[in-house]
């Protein structure tokens, strides 16, 4: 695909193709406001599907773990890989139950991952990943040393091939059922971050970062 | 592995195993607690990861969606599939970027699935899934009808072979990182419901029902 837009076969979205978009902006946003992706790899057919955070810059996914990680072991091997970001975004409550359904943004990339050797582009890497889950962080944290970062593998795997599915709005129910006396409509739903609690051997005298009171996922 | 909890070369985690839970009841609550999971199944080697929603009874979870989905026709003709259902509570803000984690709860579920073709059956299905996302809504709503019934598809897949994870709890540092001054601690992450709106052509005097006022996935 390079840098078109246009499906493949394999990412043709087939059911309800209309909530089917193939731009990279609305990838591009969906990839920033999360920061959860389910890894899919087969081994001897047999697939795995494992959740881990990752990081986007341009075109690219990282994602990232120990060495040691099983995971990363496979992906990194240049095995084709899935990675399928999902923010959920609500509960559509129609009036049948057939067309209950929920409102969501996905996104899916077909690819091969590589993992990154040079340790400038890994520290690079890294900072990409720290920054995307809590920006703020990386500066304030005491950063990786060359012990650190060779336990750690880093993996890119390019977004060339992609779709991405949007269901918003509200309930979409068949012209007969309209009558029937039930409530219908939308129940949002949002990640919301909690009051932060404070690991006992900070000292007294450091204060909760902006970064971690003011912290949101909506960019 | 039948009815043991004890892990199979395929399910033993390997990264960080104090994480690892074998038990049934660990993973119930968690698969109880969630309903989204991301299925993995590979077609010509190349793996794909689906999100859909879920229900379970018993040792067995449910998936379902149109008969016209290509994720259902994959996964019910008997190929391994990969069932990952997460639950993020947590960021873990370390001193260190290489000690900084999340707290979460996770379920591989390795299996294959079977479509179900017995109408009874499937509505019973159905009533577990609906009744799985919102409880109450099965009974107020208009159930399915024969045509709807054949144009879904649902499948059971046999809580086999099985792991979970979990990371609970605090920040866990080196020992020479505790004197860095920076603040520490846990970000609480939150799925949390927001108010409910109500679609336009439901009529004036039918109120929010409590079982969606009241909504929330603890248990």
């Amino acid at each position: 695909m390079s840098s078109s837009s246009a499906p493949t076969p394999r990412t043709r979205v087939v059911r309800e193709p209309q909530r089917a978009v193939y731009d990279r902006d609305v990838l591009n946003r969906i990839l920033d406001e999360g920061f959860i992706c389910h890894v899919g790899f087969a081994v001897d057919g047999q697939p795995f599907v494992i959740p881990t955070s990752y990081g986007r810059h341009e075109d690219v996914l990282y994602i990232h773990g120990s060495a040691a990680s099983r995971m990363l072991r496979n992906v990194s091997g240049g095995i084709p890989v899935c990675v399928t970001v999902t923010l959920l975004d609500g509960l559509v409550l129609a009036r049948s139950i057939f067309n209950h359904s929920m409102n969501y943004r996905s996104v899916v990339v077909l690819g091969t991952g590589t993992a990154i050797e040079d340790p400038e582009e890994k520290l690079t890497a890294l900072r990409l990943l720290a920054e995307h889950i809590v920006p703020g962080r990386w500066q304030e944290a005491r950063q990786p040393n060359e012990k650190e970062l060779k336990a750690t593998t880093v993996v890119r795997v390019p977004i060339r091939e992609f779709s991405a599915k949007v269901r918003e709005g509200t309930v979409i129910d068949d012209e007969e059922d309209y009558a029937f006396p039930v409530w219908a409509g939308v129940l949002p739903l949002n990640v919301v971050a909690g009051d932060p609690v404070r690991d006992s051997r900070v000292p007294e005298g450091i204060d909760v970062p902006d970064y971690v009171k003011s912290y949101s996922r909506s960019r």
